[in-house]
């Protein structure tokens, strides 16, 4: 039985935007695993499996099911000790780590900002009325409020990527010379707003642009595509 | 011969307040070596070894003499293969990196502000008028001026930490369940601070202090004092 990565997706069944769920479509592939993509809605997430799970990923892997992406990463890279390792030893699970306490604290904030009215407009209907309600719920404000401060998260972005210029000025990747999770952990964050609305990110010619382009390019593009293989 | 570590101090030949310094008394004493703290002056530094340094930390090992903090700790690990590793592997090369960068881009230029003057005052005086002249031109005002930003710096500085303290929250080192370069490489960065002015950078209970003082309690606490060994 072929592994299964639940995903959730916009209305066309095609757009995956879950950051957590990119960093799982990057690791299967890193660590040359078969695996099919499901698509789910909020709606849908509840009746995974057993209907235990609040969120995306979950990975069914023959008897396992398992959710949260770390987990996940950490059980396929202890499962399948014979495909490449994803995190490189003990100091790359803790420098995956810090990358994923960056992304959260730093970036998702702002990135929240930036892709709010884009996400909800390709989500269906149920999607859509569910997802406003949660976020005007969370933050006090209409969508529509939210999103009159993207320019502005926008315009510090830059910035809060500074520490991630810096290393890559002197890298090709986070990780090192080859890709792993902590590259993983930050293409997926970013990737959430790409698939959302390509090209909304980066200023032309920026390091950090270069590199999430190179991030586009691995594993034949699937980050181009995700719907293109393996279904 | 025993190694020599050249290091910058203040007038009384004992507060030793480079931040890169730090970094290697720590690599230094996590891999069991030996050696001898030499301070110097701003002054003086154009004069260690060869005459061909502008910064410090630089090392004497023997036959070998070489600077800058990262190259440093690259070469105790590859030449001293027997003591414990202070990287934890590639991964943690990169995790090092990572941490170097997010200090230098996000906290170096609020500690600049917060510690010019109690830096300013516990140099020589000589020390003090080519710091005075060397910042005032950097930055376009006077000391007194800069320092007028630091209570402002203080303010930002629990929020520029967020990525430490949701990380610190899950395990006791940056670097995982024991300390590594990683861990030093903050540590440093706080600890030039600490030197210039105790007890003047965190509010009370931050996981983020709590792990600061975990760092100060190692290897005999040379943390608080460094003058107290292998002089």
């Amino acid at each position: 039985m072929v592994r299964k990565l639940y995903s959730l997706c916009g209305a066309d069944g095609k757009r995956h935007y879950s950051p957590h769920v990119w960093k799982i479509i990057m690791a299967l592939e890193h660590k040359e695993l078969e695996y099919e993509l499901i698509p789910v809605t909020f709606g849908e997430i509840s009746k995974i499996e057993d209907g235990s799970y609040s969120s995306v990923p979950v990975l069914r892997d023959g008897g396992v099911v398992l959710g949260e992406s770390f987990d996940i990463a950490r059980y396929l890279d202890e499962t399948y000790v014979d495909t490449p390792n994803i995190f490189d030893g003990k100091g790359g699970i803790a420098l995956a780590r810090f990358v994923e306490s960056y992304c959260k604290t730093v970036l998702h904030p702002s990135l929240a900002t930036i892709a709010v009215m884009d996400m909800h407009n390709l989500m269906s209907s149920d999607d859509q009325a569910y997802f406003r309600a949660a976020r005007e719920r969370r933050f006090g404000m209409s969508l529509e409020a939210m999103a009159e401060g993207a320019d502005a998260e926008r315009a510090v972005l830059p910035e809060k990527l500074a520490p991630v210029r810096e290393l890559l000025a002197t890298q090709d990747w986070l990780s090192g010379v080859t890709p792993a999770y902590a590259d993983y952990t930050l293409f997926g964050t970013l990737q959430w707003c790409n698939v959302c609305k390509p090209n909304n990110l980066f200023q032309k010619d920026d390091i950090v642009s270069n590199w999430f382009d190179r991030c586009l390019d691995l594993y034949d593009g699937i980050g181009r595509d995700p719907t293109r293989t393996k279904q």
